[in-house]
């Protein structure tokens, strides 16, 4: 069924321990788009400015992308982002944001995607979450991301978005911020207090972790040597994620634990290479052998 | 068959969170055997002072625990350890510790005990571990600890020590420092490189990583809500492994991942509860419904 994904489109430059990658590709639509479109056309809604290198258009046109929420404002100009990675694993150290458009209005829904059923709010401001949310006439099934910033700074309106969707999606650091509780479950537990039906926090190399209510369920990262930059692993796994749940019927701790194997699988891909060079060859023939060694890995027979 | 343990017998003072323990029973080698009988009697090595309390070979007797290794010295104190945790999925703050034997000369193997076929060596100086390996007759199975003080200190002897063992187990921050390579698969080559068959890297709360010449795999830790004192974690792991080791015929990763899903588990009770209260009173049966639930949380189909 229909999904559709809300969030940054970018101009990155990243350092790693493997090298520099200058005025590339990024953005957590972008890499969530990449990601989603090994198993779901995508609708993609999001705002850039007037300097969007028509290269970067025909790049995601490339995909199984509708590109009929991108926004081209005039008059503003495209975010950017430099951050660097001392060790892969570690997070990036933001050296330079550039917001331009993202600090301006958000992005509109077309009439088009308003019949949406599957839906992610990568992370922004959460009164542009909500914004966004009522512009969906039917969703089944809305995820929302969110960020340390807006933990910190917005935090009774973050309460209110998860409080409109089935699923919260953040880092185990933010988990910990947002709930003043340090055991993971326990923080689960807390966010679906607040309307989600699950949480899903990610531990970066160290895996992800599924909370339902009555339910926690821990799956590994993918043990790998290629890690040459982690960018956009983070919305890699949720494009994963949430384009193999956009093919399920239901939502049940089976499904759901599916799905973060198949985000875990995608996102180990995307770490391969800087910006989208990796995850832009990937085929679904690809993740899915990869996810054949993962389970033979989980396998205790 | 016959499984052998050398390691510290400590009276330790806990702090955490949930609470304090004071003058209670600990050290590695105790949190092994009480592990590791789970599965298999355990012929036990280690030394302790004339201040040994009657009580706590009384408490080690009811296992299945051979002591004709402990040795009682005169004129010598038992070894005294007390800790603190702040967050209690952290590692411990060494408030206070009293060596006392322990900075003596070490045990000897009883002659009885020297046709042991599987044999865990805790932490402790790599030439006490070295003397102890040279007194075994046929070892199949030797399983090496160590800590960051010895491998910055004894770097040479810790090779040494590697180079004459089948397994290394040591938790991620002395995987890496130890081999200045921050990918645990990395620095799991590198260690096996120096001799073992398979290196066992211990991620505390995010599970563990076995590493073969050809194989990576990790297992995540068993998500609970209860938590009160990890003190002994990565002994009990020891324990349980090398328990279900001692069980089997083939050491191949199969056998390695189960070894690891054993000590996962039977390292899941002991945190739950201060010093042995909790781990002292586990049954096989409650390992193994445990074991089923993890394995359930492990299926992705």
């Amino acid at each position: 069924m229909s999904l559709l994904v809300t969030g940054s489109i970018a101009i990155d430059d990243v350092k790693s321990p493997f090298g520099n990658a200058e005025g590339v590709y990024g953005g957590s639509a972008v890499y969530f788009s990449f990601a989603a479109t090994l198993f779901t056309p995508v609708r993609f809604v999001g705002v850039v400015g007037e300097d969007f290198p028509n290269d970067f258009r025909t790049f995601l046109a490339r995909r199984n992308i509708d590109l009929a929420g991108l926004e081209v404002r005039k008059g503003s100009k495209t975010f950017r982002w430099s951050g660097q990675y001392d060790q892969v694993t570690s997070d990036a150290e933001t050296t330079a944001i550039e917001l331009n458009v993202l600090a301006e209005a958000g992005p509109k829904i077309p009439p088009q995607f308003a019949d949406s059923a599957f839906v992610f709010l990568a992370a922004t401001h959460p009164a542009l979450q909500q914004d966004l949310v009522g512009q969906l006439k039917s969703p089944r099934l809305i995820v929302a991301d969110t960020r340390n910033l807006w933990i910190s700074n917005e935090r009774a309106a973050l309460l209110k978005t998860f409080s409109m969707v089935q699923g919260a999606i953040l880092n185990d650091a933010e988990a910990r911020l947002l709930t003043n509780e340090h055991n993971l479950v326990l923080a689960g537990r807390r966010i679906i207090g607040w309307g989600p039906q699950f949480v899903v926090v990610k531990k970066g190399e160290n895996g992800v972790m599924l909370v339902t209510k009555d339910h926690a369920a821990v799956l590994p990262a993918y043990p790998t040597t290629e890690v040459k930059d982690p960018t956009g692993a983070g919305d890699s796994f949720a494009g994963g994620m949430m384009g193999y749940l956009s093919t399920q019927q239901d939502f049940g701790a089976a499904s759901l634990k599916r799905a973060l194997a198949y985000g875990t699988i995608t996102a180990s891909f995307t770490i391969e290479d800087f910006s989208l060079r990796r995850i832009e060859h990937v085929t679904i023939e690809e993740v899915d052998r990869r996810l054949a060694d993962y389970k033979a890995m989980l396998s205790l027979e």
